[in-house]
């Protein structure tokens, strides 16, 4: 099964067993919105090829380890388009969640993907259950305070703001679990993946923050302007366009620098510079690829 | 150290991990409003009791596992306070956290104390990561899909509801982890210690029922009617005061009763006992002491 199938069925698996027999409809109807389709399964993907690039031994953490990032995430989209967030109709091209279950059951369906992350980790430890409580602890350091989605999505309401910090917390910190997240499940040691993540997350804000501020919204699948209609801090704002496309490229150089050596680093490395191309706005592809 | 001690240690312990060096200072104060002062903890008191009658060899991941449980306890009553859900302005007799904080913070602050419940877990397995994801797995099942808390909350948005149903996930799962865990994170075998959670999760949602419609708001420290303003089942509409103070006591007997055979068996029925007078609204102490 290819790395997109083996994301896509751990998901499904996770979203079948919220949806049970004596499951509450609507609920379980949310829950499935908020996961099916998907964006780029980004994350999730990423966490497989370093898992990958360690030799993979313990394929079923892994793919657990990947639902819970992207059930995270998706809880994180879910809560973020609510009305006292960024009150957003639209999520990847189609109705967010609280537009069309309202706003009680996105809460609920945010909650309940959460819970189902961890019921996903714990449900693959019996392998080896200290890595699974290894994955846990990445995985709860990148959406839990004081540094994971929850803290970054907080600095929003802060008067003071440190820029870097909060996008370290709200992007950065989940490519870094996904880094980190693949090496512990494969055994390895994820203080090397740290930076390789770092780099990543930062990078991905970058063409977020472009695409934003050049009003892709076909390419996004979600409102633009977001940024600048919320006073949110956007690398467009501090670099200019020109500056935030070389920082994206500077940014993917040195993640592909910091991939440590491993069996699988060189096919690692290609699959970085192939991902980058999908970063940015389509209409500044040529420019990064 | 006595178990109430245990308790608001392992907590305070979560809440500094949350609140550490970089964290969003609002978002930090939001989360230690919806955990301190707490209420009764009463169902991290139920754990560590269980735990404490099947010997306690893991004292370490029976404080987690409590923790956890309150946390997201916390969680849930944190986002059931909010105005999608019951819009309470008021919770243990002090101002509701999105009263205080907003409807933002007081959104994330849930997310963050269910991330926090894990990872206290998480943070336990070094001594047996295997009995840590079992606990992870009992204390998922309380507050995720198909069956737990969200669920429970989930109900309210549907138009068909099995009353029995709703009362098992919204207020008996997480009674029934109590005991589960308590005993798993001890290394017994939680089957037996089902039935005991499940009635004493019926007969505190009973006596909660009876504080709800008798209008005791200075006992139960948030707003009274609420069932009857927001359309929800409730024990005493459907079996008067009498009938719901005879169920109660009925619930109580029964759970003492099904106390399987454990080193501290005789200690904890009298335990039970006695939390049983503190779940009755003050007036009716007498009648089920």
């Amino acid at each position: 099964m290819d790395q997109g199938a083996r994301i896509e069925a751990a998901l499904e698996a996770a979203l079948r067993r919220a949806e049970g027999p004596g499951a509450p409809p609507k609920l379980a109807a949310a829950l499935r919105h908020g996961v099916f389709p998907g964006g780029g399964r980004v994350r999730p993907r990423l966490l497989l090829a370093v898992s990958a690039a360690c030799g993979e031994p313990n394929p079923t953490l892994a793919d657990a380890g990947a639902a819970a990032l992207e059930l995270l995430h998706c809880a994180s989209l879910v809560h973020d388009d609510m009305p006292c967030f960024d009150d957003a109709a639209t999520r990847r091209g189609l109705p967010s969640v609280h537009a069309v279950h309202g706003e009680a059951l996105a809460l609920l369906a945010g909650d309940a993907l959460i819970v189902a992350a961890f019921e996903a980790i714990a449900r693959a430890a019996p392998a080896d259950p200290a890595a699974a409580a290894a994955v846990t602890l990445v995985v709860a350091r990148a959406v839990g305070m004081p540094h994971g989605i929850t803290a970054g999505q907080g600095w929003e309401s802060e008067t003071a703001v440190d820029v870097e910090a909060y996008h370290r917390a709200k992007t950065g910190a989940l490519f870094v679990a996904a880094t980190t997240a693949g090496a512990v499940a494969a055994g390895a040691d994820p203080g090397p993946w740290r930076a390789v993540g770092a780099r990543l997350g930062a990078a991905y804000q970058v063409a977020d923050d472009l695409a934003d501020a050049l009003g892709a919204e076909g390419d996004i699948g979600k409102p633009c302007g977001q940024d600048g209609a919320h006073a949110r801090p956007n690398a467009v704002a501090a670099l200019g366009v020109s500056g935030a496309v070389s920082r994206l490229e500077a940014l993917i150089g040195e993640a592909v620098a910091a991939i440590p050596p491993c069996p699988g680093a060189g096919e690692l490395r290609e699959l970085v510079k192939l991902q980058a191309r999908r970063l940015a706005p389509k209409s500044l592809v040529a420019s990064v690829a």
